[in-house]
């Protein structure tokens, strides 16, 4: 058998280490984030998707941002000009796939993404979840929160998402970081380029979280005071300008710049970061694919980052 | 004042008696569905609108489907040379818009509906909803079959949608069959158009629906054996052949016609209908906008024919 | 009847109020832009839509930007972080819907626009109209300038729109300040943004407007020099670069960014402003959306610092 | 040189003759319409664009109809199996590219087309017109109606286009028939296919035109009677069904075949064909290119049969 | 640990089946076609992706094809009402994965399928390749002739892919079918639905393969005569109707329906099929999904049908 | 017969002289792109298409860039206030159309673009070409080098293409600066605005060539050096941000702005440029046209700037 043809058509030595000693001539579909195919014991880092948008109630879809991100990631380069750090040497990081969640149910489907943080943080590893709506950072928060009772949250964003409720849902993608704030308590949220909300959700900010309009003046600051302590990150990608990152469902004009983003991001991740996701890319709304793109390289830039 | 002027511009002629008597110059923006402007006390028949698609596991975007509907309506004519009658002159239909729904919780979206069809009910009107997925209908069947106990049940669909549950949800799009079978008991749905769905769901059609796959053969004896009866009519526009409606979630092959859907809804529309609805458009998967075209028509040639 | 439900499915008061009295449970579909729903009556500012692109030579589809900006204004929030204030609380605006308008002949549609904004302006209020392309700004102005002897035009704009005639048309989007300047005469028309035109359209510009190629430069001083005095403001989106705004018939590169629009926007509304449109926005160009909610946060913005 | 590389990057035998005796290498890029390529003075047909679509009410764009079709003629072959003949070796058409026509001033447009038929006729020449909207047709009509005083038409539309006026115009798409029933008089026009209308067109049609609703059933006898008497024959592709033809401004369900159009505009084209077109190709509603390459393929069945 | 959380979360018993020893809770990502995950001793045909367009003259993107059919397999079915039979019950098909192939050498990516098809023959089992463009083929061919040397083809399609060469190369999806025949010799090959070519290639085809135009007809007697030989089948999908499958890049009107390539699909699957593949989506022209959801459906028919 | 009309009708002056000789009234359909229509003798440069992508391994495409830029053209002005200059009146360029280049054999399709570049080389004329993917700058390079040993080579770009050979191929996309430089050696190629590439194609620019990412920054003075030298500038258009131009198959965020751009272009531009290539812009991408038309504009100012 043709050991090096082999050899080329598989990109997950860790499939291909499984299929090895059964003497498989053929080996199996896996597909994962470009350069995140370590072994699950070897790897620091698990990736994972929550394709969940049933409380999205302007315009759906993010929940095939995971799939897109997986998938178009094969566009980019593993190595990053940026931090001259490469994914397939500086990185170990196993790709789980996606969940299979329940539409409909917003209850049941945290429950699945809360119970996958749990065992990945069982066993150790860093969960990085890539939405999906922004409420399945719920989720995951409320299986972090548990293990790490001081955890701290930095939100990128560009809504507020402090509501109480919303079209009479308290669990949903508008009301989420007020559900965060009820598991972490005041002064706990660092909330970063925010520039839309009603004005209750901004008059509630002042009294119970940390809210820097428009953009990320004052990260530096905050990343110093949160040095050592449990730190969840959580980005949503609509914090960027819409010309940037179209692919969302609700683009809101005045976001900040790409290369804003990557330095803020750069700065967050070298706190301690106990959990993380990249949220509310929605590829139909971008048929260029620039917006995949840009959430790919963000992702690589977190992993080398981190 | 220009008068004239005023009354081209003015569609809604209640929303122009309201004001004529406040001389107002200038009327609000009302909007409805291509000549259906009757006021409420006049109408036999409310058009309403439920944009809802939380369930829907596959490819989002129903929600979109009543605006289009009504908005895309005006590309259309009043007059239909199939029946030669016109919208104008042949109807009295109310249209009273969408309903705002909760995203997230299936309950009270349900809860919504069911209330909203039971007030028309209630004034001895016919509702006619617009989906939105499919499970809306579950909504709209719980308050006719309160007021229409020996109710039946007409289905074109190219989906069974007759799960026990889905994903773990037992409201689903792909379970509103089975829930609406609890409502109405054995033999009381009839199925046509038929040619998607799990083997289980085919063997409980067997035993407790009358189901017809692909086609509408044995239409005209079942109108038969319904005349006189209450009957809701529930209309899935995935029964159409994807070439000819391809804005829908889940395309699937094989499909009537046009022209045979129309013969077949002339048919149904000669019975007793107490309430009925047209579904699982969305808009967004057909750019040529031939999909949002054909439901206007299907929508006119229901309304000129019931 | 269910009280509560009815005032949710109510966005138009207005409405509310003329149904009450009736007692009818179920109101009709009146569409406003978002939070524009005061009484004809207790509005200062009247809302329109023009959509009409009939002289469009390049890529046409800007009728359908005044639907677009009232349908998705509702993906946008009522306060403005910018200004600190809400639609609902700090404005008073009546939402007159879109005029239907003659295509092919543009007399017949520029006397009808003329008509319009004459009646708002006889009821002392102010005219806001939404385009359709730039030629409906000459009939919103023929009604101002009637009424204001000494108005002056700040014109925001990627062309010069200074031409002559155009394929042989005198009435044309390339033609519209050059008729205006026919209307109000050399040195009152203020032109910002401009980056493309004829040579010859230049040359005019500089000896009967004052114009300010590529930004926003000088803005603040005309401004001041403007006090007082009676001003239409005109808009068209495609002042902004198409990175943030490819929603438009003729993208052109080396365009403002929103903040700084939004900055110099905000400069304008402090004037007598005596009427003013809104532009060239083309949603299909844009499957993002994120042009149409920019034009409507443009909107927004205007409407609170107005 | 390299004669055979020169030969192989023209496309356009016409353009290679002129410039052979110049000995330039380098021809310049004519551009025509699949195998179009044969001088003008040895042409009997003249094939010409009339891009324009400025009275169009609903959705525009079919002014890049012209221009789509000769682009994407390349994709098909210049053989047709279905008439086992070629257009290399049976025909001899010239493509006079597009004309540029005024947007906004109905008027100016219908004469530049009338001039331009007028033009072709004079030179004894067939004039083939690739629309833009239906009212083009009307332009072509005057110059051909003054040649050919016994002129009849032959029409296929989904749409009567009987209306007296439209939206305050009497030159509209929704018109042009009416406007051409002026010309020719009653009984005159033939009319197929036709599924749409107002109830007073089809009253219109009964006393003075032969119009066939739905399909072509009659369309040989009428053939059989036109033998030898001056044809115009306009087809507007709506005739065909959206699921064949999306790419059009007004997609009306129900239409005929390809196979059945095909086979209609063979038996039209036996006749005395003195002037044609094919217009209403909408290429930016069909993102498949279908839409174009069936136009293509029928205005290459057309110049084979004719 | 969840047994059933990870159950659920597992499509690929494969690959649980390899982790369950190492009790790993969280199993990788494999990818398969819709119930297409037996382990590879298992299998009797193997499924596998050729993305590969780089001949396409006209309009690329098929290379996405293969991803497209495998990621938008599981909005189907695994049951088939037309054969009563199901994927998981009554299937064992391997699911391989995509080849990575060359882009712009031709050569080696010919030679790369060809070994994977070696591959799978020399394992005793059935390649079933998914395109890609037809190129694609002619590796499997030359891999499937050097096993078979009695090798029949039939072969579906709306081109008759018989030239010689095309824009100079030998090797394209123009050339296909002519290399096919330099392979097996007159009259191995069986061609049907054909409704494209140059003259030439039809006269080929006269003396060389047998061709029947525009449909099905003889496909039965055909099948009698090939009964017990071996027998490839190469499927392009634009032998369908584009109204039913306008997702490839040359679609070609007047094609066969869903329903008829259906029955043809069952005729041809009776036979004693050694190779086979299905290529020429390109889903990017279809953004409805409806041709990869029909091209989902038919692999699913032949799977049952083999 | 009407001067006027036909002058009107004619874009293109040399093939207006060509038939005017003849007393031809209808000329033939001669595309170039705007204000490019000097007849061949006296023009300084030659535009020419070179519409290939079959190496592009990602997403293909960019051989619809020639046909888009010419098409859309007419969409901007032949005047820049940047430069106030003017296309009909500043320059002297003809446009020799697309080559019909092979697909699927890159070797033949190179040597084609070499040979109509070693044609205008001859004619002591300036080739300027119009991609495609970047692989094309090979083939006129190739002739381009032969007449300038000393050649100097100006890349902007987002990657450094600097590959030795990619999935087999050395021939590519990915490859093609490596390419270059074996033809003109070490420190001949000066890269700006990389942003994108393997870690070894880092070190390999470190040795051999001259690279700055992300920006311009030292390009001042590379052209004070380079002053009087040949030089072959090639211009990879996703070396903007993919903001300003998503239509491009690889967009790689955190580009230059368009206006950073174009002063870098009008910087190199007054070097001694004796080849030039305006590369990558893949059409089908950006459905807004926006970075169609940067692409003209860009063209536009180069053309005025050399």
């Amino acid at each position: 058998m043709n050991q090096e043809f082999l050899q080329q058509n598989l990109k997950n030595p860790g499939a291909a280490a499984a299929f090895a000693g059964k003497n498989e001539p053929i080996a199996p579909n896996v597909q994962t984030f470009l350069g995140c195919d370590k072994p699950f014991e070897k790897a620091d880092t698990v990736l994972f998707g929550a394709p969940f948008d049933s409380t999205t109630s302007y315009r759906p879809g993010t929940r095939f941002g995971p799939r897109a991100i997986r998938g178009e990631s094969f566009g980019i380069e593993t190595y990053s000009p940026y931090q001259d750090r490469d994914l397939e040497e500086d990185t170990a990081v196993f790709d789980a796939g996606d969940l299979e969640l329940c539409f409909g149910d917003t209850n049941i489907a945290l429950r699945q993404i809360e119970e996958r943080v749990g065992q990945i943080l069982q066993h150790q590893k860093r969960p990085f979840m890539l939405g999906g709506e922004h409420l399945v950072t719920l989720g995951a928060l409320r299986a972090v929160a548990k293990r790490y009772p001081d955890l701290h949250i930095i939100h990128f964003d560009a809504h507020t998402d402090l509501r109480e409720d919303y079209l009479g849902a308290t669990l949903s993608h508008a009301t989420v970081i007020r559900r965060a704030w009820e598991l972490v308590g005041d002064q706990k949220i660092f909330q970063f380029g925010i520039r839309s909300g009603e004005k209750a959700e901004f008059l509630f900010a002042k009294e119970h979280t940390v809210l820097q309009p428009f953009d990320f003046a004052g990260l530096e600051s905050v990343c110093e005071q949160l040095k050592g302590k449990p730190v969840y990150f959580t980005l949503d990608l609509d914090v960027l300008d819409p010309s940037m990152f179209p692919g969302t469902g609700t683009p809101e004009a005045g976001g900040v710049s790409f290369m804003a983003l990557l330095q803020a991001v750069k700065e967050v991740c070298k706190l301690h970061i106990v959990g993380l996701d990249v949220n509310e890319l929605c590829p139909i709304y971008d048929p260029s694919g620039a917006s995949v793109a840009l959430a790919c390289k963000i992702v690589r830039e977190i992993l080398l980052a981190l």
